[in-house]
């Protein structure tokens, strides 16, 4: 047991992960000398012009499937996924076990999962575990502790070789017979197939799963035949209505309006809201009403953009019409206009994973970032930020780009409300850190702007312009201590159900078991 | 000294080789279980947004380059490329020596290079030698000898780690401060970059030289700024009337025209010409005009193709346009008309040469080939072909993608006149073997056509044809014999001066120094 940089206790080893590394700070740790990991070579019969196999079942024989490998999927179907369920399920009916299972992120939709985990199936997740199966791992329902990782964290542990995806299903919305994927098209269009690509590039066998087979070769490719092993049709990937939304909506709450108010005038005090200023705002109510709020100064003040960068949404498609961005880099499209978007006009990039945010190559968009608007269930007194658990210690979220923009945006912003019903979003020490508050320069709240004191060139612009409304950090956590009055602290055991990683694969902090 | 399977005498070992693996047919080798080779896995500062050096030797210094490394180049500026001159001329004044220059191809413009293979400079060549410095090397001008890989080879040596890139210099018609590359803007637009991407993944550092700076990020994206290390702007990487040709002629050539005529009826009459028919036909007269008989039987029958493959030419463009092929899959665009479709059309896919052509990949576009129509400067009894050398001995001409096309398509036709000049193309035994008569389908001269006994179903199609014009292989040779006269013996000395890889890494012929 050591103490890592934020004072975290990390064991030294924790059964299920490994032996751990210490958080040393967000850019503290170097890679040591050494080279990208790569997938198996292959040599397929040259005469053979059609991948295909009869069914999941044949496409998993086929891959070499066995007990005790691990096994990766996407998530650009969120919560319409039919992919990971189909593949597992299979599975379980041939008697394959003890699965590593390495999604970007699982949903609601594969609750059905539980009984999978149940029965041994899958016996370890690196992923994403929102809703159910997150409640059943903060429930101690796993033996293994879930690992959690960034968008950029996850390539990372790829290319470096901390996992090795022995197969790889890629739910495909479009496929020819050779294994050539587009994600813009097709009845499961999802837009940017970003997530997907380490796993194309990095897996010993990669099988493309898809519901629109059209003719060699499909085009536009996103991910081509040269990395896809086998391809299978299924009547169909994923249901619509869960894959992509409508547009999402700019909140109407007043409160949230405020908020979003504040963050943009924090923006445009800052020394970024000039000519070519990028940025990634997501798809919340709050970073969308920020986003039109940035909209209206930056066509008063007669400043255009250069890119906007992330999960990409139809208000960003609207700015890159109007050509108040330049440019948007996709690695996850939100909604139908961003789906249609990419499909259409070549100024809306489709990004990898690894181009997006890994934190070791040689430099990703994060890294050319002016602002992030960041969400949090709660944040420290020294700015630290938590995303994965919940007031009551559930393991509920993902860490998505958090961590990554965070470190390399040049203002990264977390805008919420000081409470989220009776539960304090600002507090002592946040109960799980995921990013380290030295990469977090502001939380804006309805009570006004709290700026980290690194940030004093910050702070002193923002000081600069007439009643700005900064807020201290002391007064914002005594508000917020009055308002809720006192909270139960969470109960929890001593074994740990989840490893939250920092983006350079040190233990930023666990998650224990909670107390029944 | 031992014989591979075409009868060829290849050494055990071969200084600045090494150890020769015998070639064992062309689809006899498979690799060995073994994982993909990898760059050198990178971690950039942060906070650094701008990846430009000041020039040349300020990138050769940043990139670590030092002498006895190996240096790539890629060659879409063809015979208008100032990329490697410039790269070696800052080399040779920074005193770096004993370079391993690993070039797709070098053309009559890189001339200038035999000052620095006389000097020490560059030691060693892995690449197609066109012109100047295939005559230097056949004279025995260098120490070690050349080697020569096909499109599909030099991939597949570099993912297998046959060959490890230390830096990769990539001409970049487009770039942006960041390292994202593209190569159908700019003044020195060239269209596809093919050949750069296996280099740009595999190299430890990779260096894009530049002379058209676009902001970021640069739209679209080739080769992106996830392993693109330093970016460097010079004034200009080429000539652009050497980059790009105008339109490529089909022959008027009365000869050559009945050439392409009969290799025409010969595809019309296989089993392949039918809707969705897929072809590769190069930039060649011959070939070209066997372009413009398919035009118009595809019209004439009413059938559509599928897609045209490999070099693309304005002809290409047009059958596109008009609807008559569906794809465009380029790994090197031929023409202006060429550039400027693949800047335009998204059914003009730019493709790398690993996926055009890389035997041990999860399967390249040439396997899904249906027709190719290749030259050579000569073809033997046993269907042999050689394009490396020319009838005097000397080595002046790269394998391009003719080992590649020829093993995957399902019908490969070398069509060409009976004799150049006095110098017959159809022999007894071919001076040295690029392609092995076992990929080889037909063979096309003025006389008529002369299918490959291996193939006796396309024979007997072609008989069926009422008056097809089949000539027996030993009427061609006596008749290429007859109007030749005797011709003289190439006169060679012991050692050997090129190494012939076929595809797969194994040695298919080695190529001795011309005695003077």
């Amino acid at each position: 047991m050591a103490k890592n940089a934020l004072g975290r206790e990390i064991p030294d080893f924790i059964e299920g992960y490994g032996k751990t590394k210490l958080f040393q700070g967000a850019f503290a740790l170097k890679p040591e000398e050494g080279y990208r990991a790569g997938g198996k070579i292959r040599c397929v019969d040259s005469t053979c012009t059609d991948k295909r196999v009869r069914d999941i079942k044949a496409a998993i024989t086929a891959s070499g499937l066995k007990s005790g490998m691990t096994v990766s999927f996407h998530h650009h179907l969120r919560n319409g996924d039919f992919v990971v369920n189909m593949v597992i399920d299979a599975c379980a009916e041939m008697g394959i076990k003890n699965l590593t299972l390495f999604p970007t992120a699982l949903f609601g939709v594969h609750k059905k999962l539980i009984e999978h985990i149940k029965s041994g199936v899958i016996s370890r997740i690196m992923g994403s575990v929102n809703g159910p199966i997150g409640q059943l791992v903060s429930e101690g329902g796993m033996d293994v502790p879930v690992v959690l990782r960034s968008h950029g964290g996850r390539p990372r542990a790829v290319v470096s070789g901390d996992v090795h995806i022995d197969v790889a299903f890629i739910a495909a919305p479009t496929a020819d017979q050779y294994g050539n994927i587009c994600g813009t098209q097709g009845k499961s269009a999802c837009g940017s197939l970003g997530y997907a690509f380490t796993d194309a590039q990095y897996a010993d066998c990669v099988v493309a799963v898809t519901d629109n087979i059209q003719p060699y070769p499909a085009a536009p490719v996103s991910i081509s035949q040269l990395s896809v092993d086998i391809v299978v049709e299924v009547p169909s990937i994923g249901d619509p209505a869960g894959i992509v939304s409508g547009t999402t909506q700019v909140t109407r709450d007043p409160l949230r309006l405020l908020i979003a108010k504040y963050a943009s005038e924090l923006i445009e005090a800052s020394p970024y809201f000039k000519e070519g200023i990028s940025f990634q705002t997501g798809a919340g109510g709050i970073p969308l009403a920020v986003t039109a709020f940035m909209r209206e100064a930056m066509i008063k003040k007669g400043i255009k953009g250069s890119f906007g960068l992330g999960g990409i949404t139809g208000y960003f498609v609207e700015l890159l019409k109007e050509g108040l961005v330049e440019r948007l880099m996709d690695v996850q499209s939100f909604d139908l206009e961003a789906v249609r978007s990419i499909g259409e006009n070549p100024r809306h990039i489709e990004i990898s994973a690894d181009w997006y945010a890994n934190p070791w190559n040689s430099g990703a968009a994060v890294n050319m970032l002016d602002v992030v608007i960041l969400g949090a269930t709660e944040v420290d007194t020294n700015f630290n930020a938590n995303v994965n658990t919940e007031a009551d210690g559930a393991l509920l979220h993902g860490i998505g780009g958090h961590q990554d923009t965070a470190a390399g945006a040049k203002l990264t912003i977390i805008a919420q409300p000081l409470l989220r019903g009776r539960i304090p979003c600002v507090t002592d020490s946040v109960y799980s850190v995921t990013t380290p508050g030295e990469v977090i320069d502001a939380i804006v709240t309805e009570y006004g702007i709290t700026i980290n004191p690194r940030r004093k060139d910050l702070l002193d612009a923002c000081s600069a312009v007439k009643g700005f409304p900064l807020v201290p950090m002391e007064e914002l956590v005594s508000r917020a201590h009055k308002m809720s009055g006192p909270t139960d602290p969470v109960e929890t055991e001593d074994r740990i159900i989840g490893v939250v990683e920092w983006r350079d694969g040190t233990v930023i902090d666990v998650v224990h078991k909670l107390k029944k």
